[in-house]
């Protein structure tokens, strides 16, 4: 009994980190998942399809990092309508908790102007800034008892609704599934997908003599003709039929449209180098990052995820 | 209201990241102080210490990570006792929240019978070890309105009271004090400080040739006389007189001992690399990210701080 007057004493947590599992049957298991989201753009079907997640939103923490100006402010606005609808709403639907994040540094320009040939110096600061955004995000909302990181960008609309489980089920330290965008294909006057996500590759020698013919703070970019690197990229491994979505490919770097990583590979302090990092920055950088820290990544070639498609050709 | 049997609705909690201030007077902005503590050894001297700062114990959440073996076991059942009697105690004294973490990976060998040539290889993996507890510690306890994060090894036995709010005056992004060593003095037949923290330096020319005539995996370590770095440590830059406690040096390497960090630092990706990080590891290898992301660290040679003396001599 306290006296008059007296709080009760403040928390005391112990935490047995070995008892914070990842296993291939994560339900079975009750490990808990942070999804994570660097959010500059609010699209409904991103939300949509977070609820179709199957796997039990009461073991699921969401957390959102959005820029502070003003396409930021209307994405907080539209997120939190309907943040506000799905936590009040079904008990099944309530995600454990829910963390937004106001970045309080300057997103880098927006203007798409400039010349041609500051094309690859914007494209660094663009993803030093991502990466950064990222960094803040899993720095603040990492706790002890998260088994599993499933990063996933606000412009992924569609996914299994099994997607967590699916990924899981390999048990691996980095696992990505293959990203494809949507886009209208006017010769067949239908909606189609393409390859998206260049950032998901294994490296090549040629990538490798580049690189150590760079200056320390270069980096390598994907998909830059001037650039060409002859990486094998997980974009062009998928099979035709695509009959073994379980096939697995090591890859050395990842992109982080919809990416899976057991917590353990960031508390041992793998994040999204914000410089360039044996000439690599942001998620490939962590690829790169987690391999010197003895975690593989690996990649689902024929596991398809879609992003929004920007634009109709 | 809520229906019958129904939860209330989970939460959604909102940060704007530029509330989150670090200033010279962090008591008037009411800024809060996350304490890291990697430990696996109790000294009662280090709680008392801790007890005595004056910096508002509401404002502070103190962190331990412990090695989960039988000195690991003993010394969190020492913490434990003491922390029991502090968080039901005074009021005034408790901290407003404790985490204790159990490591879930083997701590390095504990034995030092391997052979002189072992040393340098053994200090690696030992200082890898090190960086990874002090990683985990740090990405599961940093909240998102953590404001200043204080590392104090488990073996500082006495500061001044008013440590953070002597370190935090200064404004710097990363401060280290001087951490002097107690010794019994046969010859003197008394106490006496000495030199301990050779982590904090300034950069030499040596030190870089060194460096770059290096394996990629190769680290440098300062006190190796096989491995003379010629850097300038902080460690002797004190004053004689110490009239000017708050004589400033910028530094290229720090040590743990004692280190102010304003938690934005973290937050945009600055971590200990447990791996070769510009042939730095550890604490020495935060200070270069740190400083890649555009952070300077500074030392006060002349504000001592005290850690056990192990050894008579
Ligand atoms: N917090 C934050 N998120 C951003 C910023 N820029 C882009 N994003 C988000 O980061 C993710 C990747 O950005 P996107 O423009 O799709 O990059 P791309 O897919 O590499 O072309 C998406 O979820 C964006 O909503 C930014 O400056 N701050
Ligand atoms: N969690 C954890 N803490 C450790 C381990 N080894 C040492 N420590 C703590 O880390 C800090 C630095 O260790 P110490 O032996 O004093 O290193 P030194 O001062 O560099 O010689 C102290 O607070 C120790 O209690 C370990 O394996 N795990
Ligand atoms: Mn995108
Ligand atoms: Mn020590």
């Amino acid at each position: 009994k306290q006296p008059k007057g007296e709080q009760p004493p403040p928390p005391v947590v112990h935490y047995h980190m070995n008892n914070v599992t990842t296993s291939n049957d994560p339900i079975q298991n009750r490990e808990t998942v942070l999804i994570l989201t660097p959010l500059s753009r609010f699209y409904p079907q991103y939300f949509e399809n977070l609820l179709s997640l199957t796997y039990p939103h009461e073991l699921i923490s969401v957390g959102f990092i959005i820029p502070k100006d003003a396409v930021g402010n209307q994405a907080t606005r539209e997120l939190q309508e309907q943040i506000a609808k799905t936590q009040s709403g079904t008990e099944k639907k309530r995600f454990a908790s829910i963390t937004i994040l106001r970045q309080d540094f300057d997103p880098p320009l927006q203007t798409q102007a400039e010349a041609e040939r500051h094309r690859l110096e914007k494209q660094k600061i663009r993803r030093a800034a991502m990466a950064k955004a990222r960094n803040s995000l899993l720095f603040t909302t990492l706790g002890p008892t998260t088994s599993w990181v499933l990063w996933l960008d606000s412009d992924i609309i569609e996914t299994p609704p099994t997607l967590i489980q699916d990924l899981a089920m390999h048990d691996k330290p980095i696992i990505v599934p293959n990203c494809f965008q949507r886009f209208f294909d006017r010769e067949k006057n239908a909606w189609d997908v393409r390859p998206y996500d260049y950032n998901s590759w294994i490296d090549s020698e040629t990538a490798q003599e580049l690189a150590s013919a760079m200056q320390p703070d270069d980096i390598l970019l994907e998909g830059y003709s001037e650039m060409a690197t002859y990486r094998s990229l997980m974009a062009f491994m998928y099979d035709d039929d695509r009959n073994d979505v379980h096939k697995e490919v090591p890859l050395d770097g990842v992109g982080g449209t919809a990416l899976l990583v057991k917590a353990d590979v960031h508390r041992d302090g793998a994040m999204f180098p914000p410089f360039a990092f044996y000439h690599l920055i942001e998620t490939e950088g962590f690829a790169k990052m987690a391999s010197r820290l003895g975690w593989q990544s690996w990649g689902l070639p024929n596991y398809f995820v879609s992003c929004a498609g920007m634009t109709i050709i």
